[in-house]
């Protein structure tokens, strides 16, 4: 086998660097939201980058037990109590495009419409009224627009002046402000919901349309350890029974 | 890194062989039953063999989508609607102990129970009278016995005349049908269930515990397959939400 | 919450019915392999249907602890012994578009590649020498076709004589078989792999594409299960350290 | 169904707390750190207490792409390029009491040997050397011991620092120093390392056992995340290939 290739971590018999850092001297004068930062950027953030990964991480740790992912994980601690990785890792597979992952496609339709407005010198209000346009004639969903509840999402306030207060507001932020607007305008009121906040702040931070999951998925770890904890500790094993109404084919005969 | 040493699969620029027999002659002669008897026993089983193990594989396919396993497919598969495999894989992790496992634990108490039987030059009866008074005095449950339900479990029924068709009853049964009779005079009547009756089989065909488990695990992945097939024709991403309710601490302020 | 609706499995006291058949009668009368085919088909398949299935699942089993899906299930097993459900689990995860998975690619391909033959009344080979041509012209790789070693599959060749056999052999080997002769001609010899074997058979038996992935996750699950049971029996928990070359940022002090 | 209880998330029309906290405060005022602690103790923790959590997240977030944990995300990743959350998944599955686990098994040794001392009225360090005497006799081995590398652990010194700066050490660190010491006169040289730090740390804190394990997995998920994303990013799907070598019967006919 060829030797794998990293740039991640190095260890020998005097230490474990990440991106060249000793992990001692990270222990000591650095935060885990520094470390997924340097993770994935390459660098040590700025102490208002780091407050908004800090921000994020706990934007999404844990919305209510009966998520997908949270319920996933609840259903196999309730079915398996050998092993409380195989709980908490049944609960991130349940994190997709459809639940947890809309960051990562909404930094990508940031990316396009930064783009676009680039490429076509327009204002990036005009390339966020393109877009809807666009949405609207051809029957797709924008990501990181609307609530079921919410009105407007306290959380998308939070990260929006947390990244103003640092001057790290950027093109992300514009957009997913313009987008909001147009779609006022042209659509209905959509308000900018935590998907959509946290892919604005994290395409301003620099970082790749992936990390708009993967955050979510370092974030909603922290929650479903605590949703397995609970299920061991207070339920006993095999206690969720989920009803269900049988609609096929009646009884029959082997011929 | 040390080369993989392995006794299961080999191939070569010419084809691909398991324990030795090559691939497509399987294909042409055997069953996919026939495949898993030898993967775990390292040789082919007769036909009374092959019969009990499709037997099972078909005894523990689904048994409703409500059940841990299932359940935690179909959640994966409402929020994460990239991967067939990860829904799979997440119905699979709730198989333990406590769902879908019971056959290996009840496999080592039968030879538990043999081997005492054997070592005090006892009869599988008194060894079995023995277990029951051990499990009352411990206030130990008893896998394999009992059932929500049925007071007798049809699927039972079938296995054990089937290896008594085939010649292949043997100490595995002789015990459970002693342990229920003990069971039944000492403390209720439970009858043997799916797991006691596939445990007590295997042990007759010569399989180690940990079978007991992995057998439930290929029968099932049948039926979860088919769970999820049907979520993702059926119902639309992310249409499942748990009821929950809060009775924690009341809102309060950070100090 | 919603009730759940299934057309799977129903139970009550009485018993349990796949697909509208009670288990007992199916343990007694038919297949892990029919059952496999009932479970996504709604119908029990005729003998011939039956092998096919059976011949597919045993071709997939397993070719070798090395691949992604057996190596990461070993890799669990070393580091989890806890769990015998995350190590299958985790093999499974593998499973996608680029291992096991291109089955469903191909069926999708060939579902497509009969329509454009319907649609613009052609025969087969000419909708298949298009294909050829426009994946060329667009540099795209045509799922079902080519193979490391082998210039010809011998478990194709088993596939396509079973359901000729069986009379079962239509479009989807048809345009298979099409397809590889147009390479032939337009690229270069290409032969057909057993994805592309085992999507033309299950197109020509009536599965949906999703089908291709979900019959290799059953069939390979029978050899994860031998290759975790040998992990475990075997050797040493953590015997595995993959080696590796880190090549990143060398060592540095925080600033 | 029953309704599910949890004392841990609330939402409704207005907002989402965890534990009593609203989210929007929660981001503004504490980090990731804080909320970890806050979801597994019921409380917020003191500065001292939150740095600690930190230095344990990074302690552990990735020692080298080579180990179990991460060698399975990049295998995942490399057959199943359609989902991410499967690679973390798969890499979480990897830990166990053997990889990453041993947090758990120190966690509730340390309670025992405090208890020990408590109820025989004894010195920790008194009790602390009969377990050395104990595991001697019975030949087992003890958790958070030893050190395939280190003669000291660099980490286990940060840890225990920043405990005693805190005024946070207890009788975990002094049982785990004890341990060591005893070792040392009793057997060799065994450095306390990095799991026998963080339980000792832990048990001062106030978790119970399993979050020895749980603290590991939500660590090392950040390391997971960049993993998957450098196998992406940099690797051709499918590049790994484990050299196995095959040592089981050789190639026979079926009879």
């Amino acid at each position: 086998m060829d030797t794998w290739r990293t740039a991640i971590a190095n260890s020998d018999d005097t230490g474990i660097w990440l991106k060249g850092y000793d992990i001692p001297s990270l222990m000591t004068q650095k935060s885990f939201a520094d470390v997924v930062f340097l993770l994935h950027q390459g660098r040590l953030p700025g102490e208002h980058e780091r407050r908004l990964i800090d921000a994020i991480l706990v934007a999404v740790a844990d919305h209510g037990s009966g998520a997908p992912s949270c319920a996933a994980a609840r259903l196999v601690a309730s079915g398996n109590r050998q092993s409380l990785s195989a709980a908490v890792a049944a609960g991130i597979l349940a994190i997709g495009d459809e639940h947890g992952g809309a960051g990562s496609a909404c930094m990508e339709m940031i990316s396009a419409g930064v783009e676009l407005a680039k490429r076509d010198s327009v204002s990036i209000e005009t390339a966020a009224g393109r877009m809807i346009d666009d949405a609207r004639a051809n029957g797709k969903r924008l990501p990181g627009l609307g609530h079921r509840v919410h009105s407007k999402d306290p959380r998308t306030e939070v990260l929006f002046s947390l990244a103003r207060t640092g001057g790290l507001a950027g093109n992300g932020i514009a957009f997913m402000q313009a987008l909001e607007a147009a779609a006022k305008e042209k659509i209905k009121a959509l308000p900018i919901n935590i998907d959509g906040a946290l892919a604005a702040v994290l395409h301003d931070l620099g970082f790749a349309p992936p990390f708009g999951k993967l955050v979510f998925i370092i974030g909603r770890v922290a929650g479903l350890t605590a949703e397995v904890a609970e299920e061991y500790a207070r339920e006993k094993a095999m206690r969720i029974r989920i009803p269900v109404e049988y609609d096929g084919v009646p009884p029959r005969k082997i011929e």
